[in-house]
Parts: structure tokens; sequence; C-alpha cells
């Protein structure tokens, strides 16, 4: 009955995993690209046509031709004959000769012959009315201008044909607007793969339930439920099943014909954690892969594999459940979405407030509530202590930090990463 | 004609938007706790009850009175009496009595009598068959426990009545786990607010036009859309405004009567954006507050207040547009939203690739990719250099870094904090 498990570092166990697992198989569906925000391209998007496809101005001025602005300077201004002024949205009706310019707007198209904008800052305009008129008015130009300056030239932006997202990249803000730029106002994404949760224990009762003694309300089902749906999944809930070998098989089982991957949290007891290895085993090849992984909390978690699906097992403990889910469930199911298992784990730099002691062997990870040194500078990471199965310590904390398998702790004082959740 | 802004900074422009706003009024809703990912609680949040309700064990192992573990070691074990097993998900029916165990799981309630647990681990039992079952088994206990080791008292994770969450904090995975485990399976939140986009400027088209030369796609209504959307508000997008002052006024009109903040990009060049801060002077008190911003894309962007209501004018040019809707309307949509102003930035250190020169008394925004130097330790930010209205500066960037305005510029070599949009 006493449980020494052979305990894996949590990378070599992801590593295992991922070997064992076929290249996902990626379904797609189109979608409009305003309402694509988190979801990741299924193709690789090249430029249909350059952007832009006229030379623009960047900023407020007066169209020249660079040779006529050599040696301009406060002191000794070139002078230029204003012949008219550039439209916006439309091809300038006029062209740029030798010692003629043209009035130019912010975004506005190059005029033929022109090759550079000069700033409305550096130019006076000589003539008796508030605006600068053309044929009559002549203007100062005290600054001399090199080709091409304060103009975006044609594909500058983006050339034709060239890949401005591969496969596999989430949309974001800019992406949206990169796309709406080149006309792509529909998008093909991954959908979102379904992954099933379960969740188990004889002590666990629905939410809506008033727990009786000895009862606790399930959260597991919903704080992995909400993990996969905030990286990207749909999550398929099968509620809570029994303590019995046979439930569980039937629920493993239709969780992997619906799903493309199964999450379990076991009753927390040792004998609920074998009968779940034990079911993984049943349910397809190779079953099990890592049973004990060595970190703290999580240990007793559970990877698998089913004829090409992963199957995870974690630890009933809520706390251990959603960090693992952290640490193993993003990756994959950042995976089975064509992304690379790699994330920029956005986290902020801050000052460990305590002394935290850690095991050799044993990778960590803390909750850490922020707080603001001073508003703009800095932060501190004051840890939240607590035994690893209290979800309050959690839902206090604003991110974990990670103490790797190869320290024995950190220092007060020291600067350290923490990974926002 | 030729614009000279009196530039503030960015961080006192958007402190006298703020003073000049009114405390938002927050309408709310009550939705499913397991669809509440990412919404704002819109009250403070009490634990109805104590959690846990009855003392658990942490461990797999024996309910044992401390007393009788006083001086156990391996060498000189205590030994008990098995009585029985306490059941998973009801009030045990046994008592601990001096000298007696009894088996009990991890998230077990503990038996009347018991005041620790001892693991597994360090216990034998003296039996013939491979289970312990009473009455005949003995224990033998090889470590001496503490009162209330491996055990999670009542109340431990969170006391009743206790604040669990305060209004105006995001639910995140952790959360819906938390709030699940007190039963509350709906929770009230803010709703999300309405944020209006217009575009304007005669040379934007819809994106799903072919653009005539001198014309380009609308970006700014998506980009900007879409950063609402990020941020929890609920975009209302007007579409493209024609450049007349009448057509500006009846759109920012309708806008702020249907909307609680009006963001409106306008045509780029200074006429256009003239029109705009004269609309928000006509259309409300105290009208425009900040023309033109100490920053670097962004400048010419516009902040003012129409009666109550927060209305900014952003930049043409979709760099800046974004640029400033990341450094000015997220804070402004999490207000809306009843969160702080301030937020946690998530970043990633990340060590600069180049030097980058920037001008003191400006703030500049340089869009950085991100590249692995390897994979566990460290990335390098490379700064993605280009004009500064080249949307795919953007699509091609993982953040931004900031180069505050007392300082000339960034050396190679220095860990900076990218800002990931």
């Amino acid at each position: 009955m006493p449980e020494f498990l052979t305990l894996l570092p949590p990378k070599e166990s992801l590593d295992k995993l991922l070997r064992n697992l076929p290249d996902p198989k990626l379904a797609t569906e189109t979608v409009n690209t305003d309402s694509a925000l988190g979801r990741i391209t299924a193709t690789d998007l090249r430029a249909p046509h350059a952007l832009p496809e006229f030379p623009r101005s960047t900023v407020d001025g007066f169209a020249v031709k660079v040779r006529d602005t050599y040696g301009a300077s406060d002191s000794l201004p070139a002078y230029l004959n204003l012949i008219g002024e550039c439209p916006m949205g439309a091809t300038p009706d006029l062209e740029i000769t030798p010692t003629t310019t043209a009035i130019i707007h912010t975004g506005g198209m190059l005029p033929k012959g022109a090759d550079a904008v000069v700033m409305l800052e550096y130019t006076q305009t000589l003539s008796k009315g508030g605006r600068p008129s053309a044929p009559t008015d002549e203007i100062e130009i005290f600054r001399a201008v090199a080709d091409g300056e304060n103009v975006i030239r044609i594909g500058e932006d983006v050339a034709k044909d060239a890949l401005i997202k591969p496969k596999g990249s989430p949309i974001r803000p800019a992406e949206v607007g990169g796309l709406m730029a080149l006309g792509f106002t529909q998008v093909e994404v991954v959908q979102c793969p379904k992954i099933g949760v379960i969740s188990s224990g004889d002590e666990v009762v629905e939410p809506e339930k008033r727990p009786q003694p000895g009862q606790v309300r399930d959260i597991n089902s919903y704080t992995l439920a909400t993990l996969v749906e905030k990286y990207g999944g749909e999550p398929v809930v099968y509620g809570i099943v029994a303590d019995s070998m046979d439930a569980m098989k039937v629920a493993i089982s239709r969780a992997l014909d619906e799903c493309e991957m199964v999450l379990i949290t076991a009753g927390s007891s040792a004998s609920a954690r074998d009968m779940t290895a034990a079911a993984i085993d049943e349910l397809g090849d190779p079953g099990v892969l890592v049973h004990g992984v060595n970190t703290r909390p999580g240990k007793p978690t559970i990877l698998g594999v089913c004829d090409g699906k992963a199957v995870i097992g974690l630890p009933g403990n809520p706390v251990s459940a959603l960090v693992n889910g952290y640490v193993f469930v993003a990756p994959l199911v950042r995976r089975l979405l064509g992304q690379s298992a790699e994330e920029l784990r956005p986290s902020v730099s801050a000052k460990l407030t305590v002394n935290i002691s850690s095991q050799a062997g044993r990778e960590d990870w803390i909750p850490i509530r922020l707080t603001a040194k001073n508003a703009e500078k800095s932060y501190l990471a004051n840890p939240i202590f607590g035994k690893s199965n209290l979800i309050f310590t959690l839902v206090g904390a604003d991110g974990l930090l990670k103490i790797s398998s190869d320290a024995t702790g950190l220092s007060a004082g020291e600067m350290v990463e923490v990974i926002l959740i």
C-alpha cells in the first residue's frame, strides 16, 4: 500500500509525453478577422499586394524634388513655386518639376516627379492670405531633404508575397490590423481543440450542492476547464465520476472518443490515483508514461498517451491540479492549436520579500502576491505560504514563482520573475 | 498652418484626463461562474461558510492522537491498534481513543478524537493480509507528529465571512475554483462597457474594398476594437466618417449617447486632427484637455472629456493609434470596469541586442521581437526599426519596449522589460 513513486523532473516528463504523441491533426475553420482575437492562424499568410501600393508622405509638408533643396538652410532658404495641393485618397493631378512644389498631407500619395517631402515646420509661405494657395505663392524651404525622406516607399511596410504571419501564430490586435490592411476580412484559423475534463472522488459533490460533512465541492472541473478556455481550447466537462474502475474507464473512454486530450483529477487518495493509472494503461497504447513528477505541488501527476491522445491524471488537490495545469496542460493545448510548445510566459520582475527554502532536486512553485514598491518602477514579490492544497492561496496570488530543481532556495532581496496566472 | 503642439508627458496627460472624469457608474450583471473567465467582480465577495468545514487529512496515512506518537522513531516505533478506515465523503463512524488509529485517505475527514495524521510512508502494518484490516492489525508508527500535522483545520483555507475577493478583481481560473468551492455557481460582474470607435480620413476605405491609388484600408477601427475587446470592453464600431466637421460632430455625438467612451482616429493630417479637437470642444465640457503627448509614436494624441465621458483622438497612423491605445485606452477601459487604473503589465525580461538612442524628454515605444537565447533561461530583445507608421513592425513584434523620457537611449546587452502586446 505505501506508495513510493519514481519521480521524473517536469521538463523530462513533458518531453517524454511529447515524444509519444503524433503530430496534431489541425482542423481549421474560417472566421471573420474582426472576431478572430486570440485565435491561431492555420496557414502561412502572404501579402496579396504590396503595402503601401503607392509612395505616401509620413508628414504634413511640401512634396519636392530633393535636388531643389540642396544646401537649403534658415539663412539661405530654397524658393519653390507652389503648383497645387495633393488630395487625400486620390492620385494627385499634378507633377513636380524643377523649382516647383505641392502641399501634401500625412498619408497622402506623393505626386509624380517628387522624391521627398519637406516638413511644414521647415517651410514658410510667402503669401498674403492665411493659407498657401497656388499658383501665386512661393514656398521658402529651410532644410535640405534626402531622397525618400518623409516618404514610405511602395512595399516598405510589406512586400507583395511576403510571409506576413506563419501558421500557428496568435491573432492579436496588431495582426487584425495587418490582415485588414491587406484586405483579409476573413482568416483561416485552427479549430479550438476539445479537451475532456473528468473529476472523480467519492468526497466530491457538484458545486450547486451543499456539501455534507466529509464532502467538498468540485473545484477541479472548473479550474481546469477555465484554464483550457484561457489557452484557446474548448473544455468538455464530464462531471464527477464515481471512484470505481468501471465508471472511470467508461468516462475516460467516452472522453477519448469525443476529445483530443483528456484531463482527469482523481480522488486524492493513492488508491484512486492508482486506479486512474490502471484505467489509462488499459484504454490505449502506450498508456502511462510518467507516474510521479518531481515538483511541488503536483508530485502524483500521471502523464499518459492512449492511441495518440494525451491523457493527464492530475492530483485531486485543487492547487496541484491547477499549478500542474499551467505546467503540463497549457503547453499541450497550445500544441493542439499548432503553436510551438514553448510559450512566452508573461511575467513581471519583482523583489522577493523573504527567504524561501526549497529542496534540491525538486521544482517548487510558490504562489506570489505582488505589491507595488513604487508605481513606476518595480514590484515586491510576497510569497503566500500555506499548505499546498488551499485554493485560496492561489485566489490571493498574482502569479507563481518557480524555484528550479538545482536551487535550495531563494534569498530575500533577490529579483525574481513572477509568472502571471 | 504649421502646427506647434504643447506636449505633455504621457503620465501627466493621463492623470489630467483622470482628474476630469467622474467615478464610473458600474452597471452589473449576473453570470454563471463557469463562463466568467476574464470578467470583473462587481461586489466584494465574502465566504458564506468556512473552508474546509471539517478537518481534512492532506496525506494518505493513519489518524492518530499526537500523544501516542511521542518519541516514535525507526528504532523505537509506537504500536497502535487499527480500529477501522475513515470513509471518503462521510463522517467517520469511529473515534480515536488512546493507542488506537484508523486508516485515512488524502482529503478524508478526520475522525473524532484524532488530532494529526501520520503519513503512510512512516508506518508499517503488522498483518498477514496485503491490506491492513481492523480489528486484528497493529500499526507501527516510526515518526512522531505534531498537533495538526498533515491536517487542514476548519477554516484554514478561508474563514467564514472573510473577504475572498474585493470588487474590481478579474476572474481567473483560480477564482473560478474558489467561487465554486464556496458554492457561488453564479457571480455578479461588471457589464462590459461600450466603447465607440470612429475612423475618419478621406483616404480611408473599408477593408473589403480594393483601395484605389491614394487610398488605404481602414486599420484603426479594427485594431482599436480588438484592443477594447482584449481589455474587457465591448467595442461599437461606427465605421469611416467623412472628413467634415459636421459629419464628425454627428458621429461623435451619437457615439457619446450610446457609449461610455469614444475613440476617434482622425485623418492623419494636421487639419483633420484640428477638426477632431474642435468637435470635442464643441460637444461637451470641458472638451479637449491635452492636445499633443510627448511620446513616439503618438505625438498628436488628443485627450478630452465631454460631459463626463472620455473622448480620445488617436493619430491616424495605425502604429501610433495602437501603441497609444495600449498606453491610454487600456487603462481607461480598465477603469470603466472598476479596476484600478494601474495594470500588472505582463512582460518578459530580455537582453537588448543593439544600442537604441532616444531623445531626452520624450517617451519612446519600440517594437521588439523576442528570440530565445536558450530555451530555459532568457530572451534576446531585437528592436524592429522602421518608420513609425508601418503596421507590420507591430505584426512582427512580441512586445514593446518603453524608453522613459529621462533616458537618452539604452545600450546593447542591457536587460530590459519587454511589455507583451
